[in-house]
């Protein structure tokens, strides 16, 4: 059902080893996952509007085979089981030959303009409802 | 009189040229015109704190000399004399031989919060008058 | 005749301003550049396997209004008459309502490996009529 | 004994939510490590002449507290104990206030020009105890 974000790899996301600079993926991470969540519904902007601010708290990547210019990346995302607080996401990144170039993951917090943590459930129960289901397809999109 | 800024390329400034990629410059630009105002007292977030938003108008770059990893360059910024709208800067890069490896200008102008134009010789006399000097004494270090 | 490239503003293209970051306008016309050519039937990888490396020669940016994340940008890439040594791109970018955001200008030289000039006329003769074409085509699509 | 690295947040690393963008920490980190090797006595440029290329295997961050425009962030990095193949680094990265900004830690394998994994302890034994020494000296500097 999920549709695959892609990213052609642009010349100035290369460096001088000759492949793609490993800071990249950090961004087409936020590339795919804005994609996913306007997909699902909830484009950011529209997050912004309601007051939720959603921080980065931790991102990891493991690079397994170097991509290089005018190459297409496949990125699929899936959401961990949500529980209200953090939202876990994990991104498998394919190359043209089906093969994994880079397997990740970000984890987000949601807070209102003050800064304070936003209890989900109680305070925007739709979008919680959202992220909730968002994790069952992504148990089915991964086998 | 004026401390020239300094900028160390980065790895991830190069691209698979082997050289660096060419927008960094206008990043440099920007390293070295916020270091500029601040010298001169009139660091960004002070200006931020005052109101004022200063957006970019215009860029314009003329690559001499390529630029490699590891590599120091230098930057002198000039002033062009202000009439109180608009303000050019002037960029001199150079490397480590005293070669000009780039050569760049940009243009500036002051908006309120509400995006509407400052006039800052009434609204904002000292930061004004600090422009009008910077020209002054920008006249001298070209020569 | 020509398709218009559209890239649409990232996050992480954002600035403390609340809107898309300068630099990277320069880093879109790359973007259309290279979709140009390699819809023109001449990809930079072929380029280079060719042993044709291009450097960017100079920039040039106008900035009319502010882009801001998720806007596309469209992005009309045209070349200026070509003469055989430097190539004079020139892009026209509109958001979404047809208004001009940015107008901007590049040109371009063209090296061999060993990083002297080539005589395109001469070595390469198909690319050379090539970027001949692209003019022509542009003095239409311009219009 | 070892000196710690120092960025300055640049306007450019900056977002719409007001602060450093995430993906600006991963190229600290390359920074901060081309800094350490450095220091050390073995510059990626020596490293690369001597025909050793060094991809980033994997990384990871864990983000504490927001820095924004103009801060200073010190990163001090440190090497787990190396073995032959993988190089692991530390960073802690902290703010003006001396509180921790970012966790984070990359992985590095060495391949000569042709791609293959290099045996660091026959081939260039110097750089190998180079590594074994750095970990030991980290191993007291995080105390």
């Amino acid at each position: 059902m999920r549709e695959i974000y892609e990213h052609k790899v642009q010349y100035y996301e290369t460096d001088k080893m000759g492949i793609t600079h490993h800071s990249n993926y950090i961004r087409w991470m936020e590339e795919a996952r804005v994609d996913f969540l306007e997909k699902a519904g909830w484009p950011f902007d529209k997050l912004e509007e309601m007051g939720i601010v959603s921080p980065v708290v931790s991102t990891a990547c493991r690079y397994k085979i170097p991509t290089r210019f005018a190459d297409t990346v496949r990125i699929l995302v899936t959401a961990d089981p949500f529980k209200g607080v953090k939202l876990k996401l994990r991104y498998i990144m394919t190359n043209a030959e089906g093969k994994t170039v880079c397997e990740a993951e970000s984890e987000h917090c949601f807070l209102n303009r003050e800064g304070f943590p936003v209890r989900l459930r109680k305070e925007f129960p739709a979008f919680y409802n959202a992220l909730i289901s968002l994790a069952e397809e992504s148990s089915c999109s991964r086998k």
